[in-house]
């Protein structure tokens, strides 16, 4: 970031059906995030979505009337090179990779789902390798560039890239801000007057308190979301929540806890989507085609509504936000996925959480958090050992830390369903497994 | 303990079918630990059981020809004054109230065991207010005995006496024993050269290296019990360890793990035995009859060799053995319940933990461990967080606390069955659980 | 702080000369900070001194034709009753006491200082009592209060506050600001430009990172302090830094570090001044003497700028700009004598570090530091551990206890001296330590 | 280790006065501890005293009619490969350089001692480069061996090898079993029956409890220190404790805190000797003379008695006794320098401690200690600090980083006067201290 004069971004996955949203927020933040060139890197696998994706991005930036580059590339390391900040949104594998992951563990009565479970443990084996590869490129080409990953899963990916490499990074994840837009609505209020005191890991989050105009109304609060107030993610089925259970617990949990929390009803309500509809994957690969479809169109020039339909609204805009008080230095309050670094005093100082952050002097730091509360503890502890162990079976392809960390995931009812999944796993995953000999 | 002329024994529960191998532990050992007085306490309900027993271990101590005097009280206010050490062995609620802890989790297809799991949850929520009361009377009246507690759930209880009593207390298990004659039996030598540096707490135990005669044979071991060659307790099902999991773990689990890496397999079996010849807790009820008709026979003044059938052998030795310890300052190593004090440094410092520990100096250490591995890491974080929510629920008898304790427990499946699994202990178990209003 | 409509503060010591500066601060915050009684309370023997102070603020507060009442007394409580914030200044014994506490350790060849070393110990134990009492009254009388702390030794009292009372506690020091404002100077800017990443505990604090605009310029900034650019508080005689000692620090220290880095060119230093024209209390005391005799002019109705020659600007402007933080729920960084709990690794969890904060949502909460550089580690845990048993010996009163924190200060030069000096202290300042019996 | 057959010694700095204890040592045990061949090694400058006290050696052996080899060699990898136990008890520059670094500090009104303060840093600098190479011999040539360190400063050379080897080692020091038999002539009784719960590093440790028997004497004990029932080590000068800090205290402090506790009164008697009879080095120097001649006389076959006199005093029963039980497994209680890994929770994981520890199980792990008393926690973690950084230096040669060691040394008056020490250390110590350039 050698001058104000105009700040170069790289984004890995640029094909993607979310860059839209992204183009959208560098043009309407241009004033104050002067965005010179945009590079949207795919592979030649993602071509033509590339092509479509990218000259919607340039229509839409001349619509606006800006003087920015977008380039198209398959070049990755021209993307990286001198960029001020890379971002990741790629799925390794496409969306049939992800309808593999969450079909392998439903077959053995498991969780299906692509971040949560066996399935992000595949996700991430896929994905670990690829973006350590790109951190090197960033370790040469761009040293001084931020990465901003919201590649899923989210918080695994990004302690990746803490722990085996230098690159300086920051995670997104769409859940929190979910949540305070949520609260907002709950609320009937605009969600700048809502804080939330968010403690936990990535899709693994809770409220712990809810402020109001600064005022601490966790109480109320937590009674509306008991009454079956609140609403889910896109992507998460809407089971209720027993109020008896909402007020024992005294916080506000992430739409992804119901994995945890009923993990029975989940299962079933899963088990019984993916025979009437398929699974989530296959219902998102329909709407990517008719997205498609819809960015073809010459006369389009704006992100289109429909892409709100598509479950990670938000992301790119966290992301646009985030890059905009890091260049600008606004030491303003973030949600992101970051070291922890004794924040939370009952996790590891080189584990990823996801914390309320400043955001300011060339850096993000998380507000102190001290002791987690002992109801939520130990499910963050054990997701987060499980977490651990899957980055590192990732990096080695050893195949005992791998099971292990299937073992020890709450989801997966026993070391003899984990080797199955596992098994299955490495198997229909070969060709993006080189690590697993 | 003012002078070595002679012990005075409290043991509270002294009616129970395990005395007999505590009176000839301290039969065996007279020479080096002088006991004088043993009291054996119970309660109303349990004083014909006491009759029978106490007067089989007056046989047993004429039989060894020893001066100690056996006395059969309901006044445990009197047993305790001035006792130099006070042994813990009761059962609240009598058998009935076990096979209710096993029968309520089946019936919404969790575990139902008596210490893990639910089952143990319901134990706790009858011991603990308990063995707080008696704390208070030690306190008052022998202020310098120690406690050495036994009873089940023998971690949990442990913890609620050191965090809520100034008693000196340590917590006995036989699983460590056992797993340390398992071994010896596996490698065909006499126990005393086998050495287990284990890790864990109680009933979520492991063995992370294994010695003989001092050299370390984990490998050559591991592939021992890979081969299913290590044997189980009496009361836990003998379901083999998958081999690949257990090289990929590289440690000696203990039986008990079996409930939480063999869920399905194990919540099966328990339902099927449940149905064939009732629960556990059924069958040790015929165990117990037949034991107790043998202690009446006027000619029995020996421990009868069915003892060691009944599932808890080795307890009321390793209470001797560690008596003995504390009062000849032995400084050996013993593997006790204890409280943590940063010896695995990812628990907190006051909650108990079981250990290899120096007894010696009147006090009990445990040996450093340091971090735990993070394989298990995040199992024994989530039940340790189970178990302090556990004292916490059982000490006010608040019903969110005991609600997010269940919810929390891996082994039980969602949140839903917790609430139902809580609401038939609280409603099962109304006169033994008087905090719950 | 039920409504918005008109704050109470209420001001403890408000004789003190510094009044005039937070009269200032509220009136120029008055449209956002909608003061309306500001309760200025002292003991009788400051009653002089308040009511000369008080007619100042009265006409301060008339000059600016603003709608704030001034009510000066003597009844504490009256003060306290209903008080959004209250704010403590007062000194115990009056600068006679201080006098005592810089001339005693003086005597025995150790630093005399107002807060650092044996001074700072004695002002505790008088102060600490005090405090302690304030907050009783505050948890009676005004429970959701916040207590904005700047009686020194200011990092002891607000521990003793967060240790030994309920108060929602921040305290404050101009030594932080001092050094922003000091930074500004050097590098011919506005302060807001500059922000310091501060490490350390009150009055033992360094700049760790320092950045321009956002950008990390520590290494150039450094090498100006090396050059003798960076200037002192009042009331620290400027010393010059070894420029190779900089270097090697590789961080900004604040002017206290002075006594601990050059301590017998301090001490020299100190017993020179003390013969020439008295110790920095005897030279406050004329000046105090002036200030108070311009504050008696009835025409004067603003802040004389004379006050900022006295040495503790800033101090009350701080105070003013943290309340308008916590009212309005600005979530800014501002630099707080605040509660560990785990910010910096390597201290207790229940100690008070000095921190840049984020301040809203009610609540004040560190940035998360993580350790502490081993350059700086162990002088700021030995202070620490002083601090900790000064204030358990200004709470017991313990004998033992005080020596004990004497005889672990790093600028007392054994334990001899500490014993020489505590009795002195004990001695001399029979009135205030009733502690002490 | 391979086999029980015999064991094989090699001892760095063999030439040393102290061996005929380390040789003594090794036949009192001869029966469990069977050793095959010794090999004394020395450098070049040293050849002399090697054969002196080879020689004798080699006649105390055949004395005792054992089968022991005694090779007197300067090659070290001919004395490293292969052997089981590798024990160091070298100096690097001989006693002129311990004499260097007695008279720089004294020089600038700092304490002047061979472990403690300056001197202690410089005999670091010099050590530690030496060590490590040693280190590497062993990670080469006998990767299954044990060091057992005892060349001072003991603690500071072991964290060393801790930090930047892979060598299994263990430090020495003879300031504990001093501190026991001191404890055992107070109390009238043999060593054996007393045991004192050690805290602390090296040189820097503090007895906290002291038991007669198994029972607890701490306050009678400290009484008799109190009443200046104590005595010193050899050479350190004897100043009487103050009776009101050492109840105060509580606690047993060693011989080397009168540094700390009595800085002031220590300087002036190491100043007055320095004058009077010459440093410490120097009167030691006169002493090695007159041993050596002694040691020279053919008939001598035996430990001379007039060894005792030296100082070093059982330093190597010492490391006999702890090999004894690495190789016998014998899992009892000695006090060694080792890893701290957590077993004192207000050290960082990877320094070394001074501990109680268990030795078996081809281990050795400290008894858990917890936190360190609020006394004398900031000392240690400040002079932990210091050490921390005195090795950092050592390895890396980093001005800077030596310039901060001695600077945050509670001993050293003043970053100026670090300064000067610094520069002639390095100036003085030229040949020895290749890292700085």
């Amino acid at each position: 970031m050698t001058t104000k004069k105009g700040l170069k971004i790289a984004t890995i996955g640029g094909g993607s059906s979310y860059t839209p949203e992204l183009i959208e927020g560098f043009i309407n933040r241009y004033e104050e995030l002067p965005v010179k060139e945009i590079y949207l890197v795919d592979i030649e696998e993602g071509k033509e979505k590339l092509d479509i994706v990218g000259n919607l991005a340039k229509r839409m930036v001349k619509k606006a009337g800006l003087d920015i580059d977008i380039h198209l590339t398959l070049d990755r390391r021209e993307a990286i090179k001198d960029a001020d900040f890379v971002t990741t949104q790629f799925r390794v594998g496409q969306l049939d990779a992800r309808i593999r992951d969450e079909k392998i563990p439903l077959r053995y009565g498991s969780i299906g789902q692509e971040t949560t479970g066996a399935g992000g443990f595949a996700k991430a084996q896929r994905t670990i390798p690829v973006i350590l590869d790109i951190c090197k490129d960033i370790e040469e080409l761009s040293p001084n560039a931020w990465l901003i990953n919201f590649t899923n899963p989210s918080g695994i990916v990004t302690e990746a890239v803490v722990k085996h490499s230098n690159v300086k990074v920051a995670g997104l994840c769409n859940v929190p801000i979910g949540m305070v837009n949520d609260s907002a609505d709950m609320l009937g209020v605009t969600p700048d007057r809502v804080y939330i005191d968010f403690v936990g890991i990535n899709h693994l989050l809770w409220g712990r308190k809810i402020y109001l105009d600064g005022k601490d109304i966790t109480d109320n609060f937590i009674e509306e979301v008991a009454a079956g107030k609140s609403s889910t993610m896109k992507n998460i089925p809407d089971l209720d929540w027993d109020p008896d259970f909402i007020r024992s617990l005294g916080m506000f949990p992430c739409s992804y806890l119901r994995y945890y929390y009923l993990t029975d009803e989940m299962l079933k309500e899963e088990q019984e989507s993916a025979k009437l509809e398929g699974t989530r994957g296959e219902v998102v690969k329909k709407i990517e085609h008719e997205l498609f479809d819809l960015y073809k169109k010459p006369d389009l020039d704006i992100k289109p509504p429909q892409l709100a339909e598509r479950g990670g609204a938000h992301y790119s805009d966290a992301a646009c936000s985030l890059i905009n008080s890091i260049y600008n230095d606004k030491k303003d309050i973030q949600i992101v996925n970051v070291k922890n670094n004794g924040a939370i005093s009952d996790l590891p100082d080189n584990v990823v959480i996801e914390a309320n952050s400043i955001v300011g002097f060339k850096d993000i730091k998380p507000i102190n958090i001290g002791s987690i509360p002992t109801r939520i503890k130990g499910l963050i502890q054990v997701v987060k050992a499980y977490e651990e162990l899957t980055i590192e079976a990732a990096v080695t392809g050893d195949y005992d830390t791998a099971l292990q960390a299937l073992s020890v995931h709450p989801l997966i009812p026993s070391v003899t369903v984990a080797k199955k999944i596992l098994n299955d796993i490495i198997k229909e995953n070969k060709e993006y497994l080189p690590q697993y000999k």
